[in-house]
């Protein structure tokens, strides 16, 4: 097993890039050698691609000397997709930053795959659009990373995923090949479609350079509401009335009574009603002569048994003030143990009650802390089981819960993961959901896109 | 070249099915040699199998048997995807036409691909939901070969496509493998995206057997806008102006100077004001109380130099009496010539009007009759070059104005084909807009899902 790179190698690569974009040094590679999981595998170099020629050099490359490539954004990913393997280069696109072109009379931007989520937001903003995906780390995250991984976010249950919002793509597959897809309209059925299955393709296919964007109109008002209930499955009911009456909102996040236990201990959130044990955090937006009827939709849907309070406000302190309680509670939740094994399991939403409930169970009869948080619109929760990973004991009863939640996902309709994707962690997992000709059909696809299988190799697939 | 199908493959074809579902007399063959297309072949037999698993077996034999496999729904395509090849199979899907799961509280349907599109919209509106998609053939064409063609319709411009609400498919590849797809939840990031990648690959990867597609609520009220212009470029002005504010209309429909003739030679649309050279038929669609707001923005964004007149419409007749002049044109265009060449081009919504001048232009230096109406607020136009057959020198030029058509789509950033798709009428056209490398990988991907070359494979890819 090699641990320094083939000096050849390095060679070719400064003579594509330059040398400072190839960078072999100790302290570069640790900045790149682990993503927001807790593991931790240091490359053999980090390069920094300018454009789509040069990481077809870089490709070709990788191809002569046999060298995995781990494709990464801001390394911002829940499951280690940007996690460099031994002895592999990491490929950061962060230098890949500009937008190439941008139409807001026909709604479309085409950028570079290191442009920030955000600053597509922004300069759509400049001209009355916006880009609807808003995963949580899109002030930092990269979107090539929101488009490998098929990122989402609260705004998802209205407008709908990354995978909505890409017209095309350019990219080099694992054979140095320039591939070209999709369109400009916002419409055409020309040939397959390889640019959804590129999106969530964790960089194990090709890597993505270009993309070509879908804007909408930037909604004219918002309001937000927060409700609070009696108990978990109150919410859920009223998460199950919502998505059952016609008004969409444009986020309906939850939080569970464990959630609200760590924001209370922490000492924030201190004026939700006594005997608060959830929280439905609800958005509408649209016109602003619009939104009076919207909100008051959502209000009839929202309330039913266990409600215990509902607080509206659409001037932006109130709403601030609103989401004190959700905002505090990443911080809350890393005080109640060392590691957060963090699931991002889904079901529909008329079976979300039955998950938390089954949650609940699993934290008394496993227990341990398990908070629970996320897009309740979508069906889609945030599981964060708490333990200490010096704790043997704990640690091997997390791995039984977690395996017992998986189960129930399934049983109740549902999938393993929502938006964070599969990257190295939910690996294990993966034959859980797929049967084996599906997967076997995805290892075919995988093998002719990257034939030497050099494409950050130990991921999404088992 | 064999011309009857080899009686060891009808005997195992009937075992696996019965003898009724097995059909090889001529009077039958004869109804499934043709689609929407002047093309015709007679196959070989035509088999209804009435379950996934029944496929299973049908694709099995044609392996043994090496016989080519021609999937059909209803045959309403236009490109010939469903056209028999010499020697080939036809399974047609009209028996599986069973909703399997119905979960309105979950906004979805899992339906066999046989079921009638109009059917699964009728079902979901039982609940208050529909089901968007709405190509013009939907009160007959059967979801598979909606699912096959990512087809679309007027509502697109809102609403989106076939692949937009399909959610999960389940299929059999050309080698016999069954593949399940997707998931039953709205988010889901499991391994690669199959379920996008089979939609609009024409039969050509996989027999779609079952579909779960995603419903939503059916809007509270409609209204219907008929807006007259002096010239195709005015109304083109407009569509631009209407897809660059906020309301997003449920149709945006455009009728050129020719249609606008055609109905009016054919005694029609006898309304008119006297100069309408073009016409847009705009809907909107919402809450009762929002409709008002929608209907000033759309009217303000439809006003501008060379509108003739404005009418609007919300109840059933008076919108029924504005259609008349669109409703009219199908029958008027037959009068024109014996043979429509039947174009679905699409370029940018900004970059309408310069095409409509090309257009109007390619009928003046080539003589030929050209028809143009569509889904203007998608940018996709059904250019219809009016010919006979029999007149060789106007075939010619029919061409040679088909080409020039495509070249210019293609330089106005558009693509060959927003909703009919490829099949055999298009597939000389492909290279124009996909590169080598691409058409490569879409090659490999035909060979991954059909080593055996089985499903329809003279169809999309050149």
């Amino acid at each position: 097993m090699t641990t320094v790179l083939n000096p050849l190698a390095v060679t070719a690569l400064v003579a594509a890039l330059d040398e400072h974009r190839v960078m072999t040094d100790n302290s570069t590679c640790e900045i790149y050698s682990h993503d927001e999981t807790p593991r931790h595998c240091l490359p053999l170099a980090v390069v920094f691609p300018h454009s789509h020629d040069e990481t077809v050099a870089i490709m070709q490359i990788a191809i002569e000397f046999g060298i995995v490539l781990i494709a990464r954004g801001a390394g911002s990913g829940n499951v280690g997709g940007a996690l460099p393997s031994p002895n592999s280069i990491v490929v950061s696109f962060e230098c890949m930053n500009q937008v190439l072109e941008f139409h807001p009379e026909d709604r479309y931007i085409v950028v570079q795959s290191g442009v920030v989520t955000a600053e597509i937001d922004r300069i759509a903003r400049e001209h009355g659009l916006f880009y609807p995906p808003d995963p949580g780390s899109s002030a930092y995250s990269r979107i090539g990373g929101n488009l490998a991984m098929n990122a989402a976010g609260p705004r998802a249950v209205k407008y709908g995923v990354t995978r909505d919002y890409v017209m095309g793509l350019r990219a080099v597959t694992g054979a140095g090949t320039t591939l070209t897809s999709g369109c400009r309209t916002t419409k055409g059925v020309m040939g397959y479609d390889l640019t959804r299955l590129l999106v969530g393709s964790e960089g194990t296919l090709a890597l993505i350079t270009e993309a070509t964007l879908k804007l909408l109109p930037i909604p004219e008002a918002r309001a937000t509401l927060r409700v609070c209930y009696a108990s978990n499955s109150d919410a859920c009911r009223a998460v199950s009335r919502v998505m059952n009456q016609a008004v969409i909102p444009c986020a309906l996040e939850f939080m569970d009574s464990f959630s609200i236990q760590a924001i209370q201990t922490a000492g924030a959130a201190t004026d939700l009603p006594k005997g608060t044990h959830a929280l439905l955090m609800v958005e509408a937006d649209g016109a602003a002569d619009d939104l009076p009827r919207q909100i008051l939709a959502l209000q009839t849907a929202l309330t039913g048994a266990g409600m215990l309070d509902l607080q509206i406000a659409s001037d932006k302190n109130a709403v601030a003030a609103l989401w004190t309680a959700r905002k505090a509670l990443s911080h809350a939740v890393k005080t109640i143990a060392p590691l957060k094994i963090n699931e991002d399991v889904v079901v529909p939403v008329s079976r979300l009650a039955e998950l938390v409930i089954h949650i609940e169970h699993l934290a008394q009869s496993y227990q341990l802390p398990i908070v629970s948080f996320g897009h309740a619109g979508n069906g889609n929760l945030h599981v964060n089981i708490m333990v200490d990973p010096a704790n043997n004991d704990q640690m091997q009863r997390a791995k039984q819960a977690l395996h017992e939640l998986f189960s129930q996902v399934l049983a109740l309709g549902g999938t393993l993961t929502g938006e964070h994707g599969v990257g190295s962690e939910k690996r294990p997992y993966v034959t859980m959901e797929i049967d084996t000709a599906s997967l076997g059909i995805m290892r075919q696809i995988k093998y002719q896109f990257d034939p030497h299988n050099l494409l950050n190799p130990e991921k999404l697939l088992p």
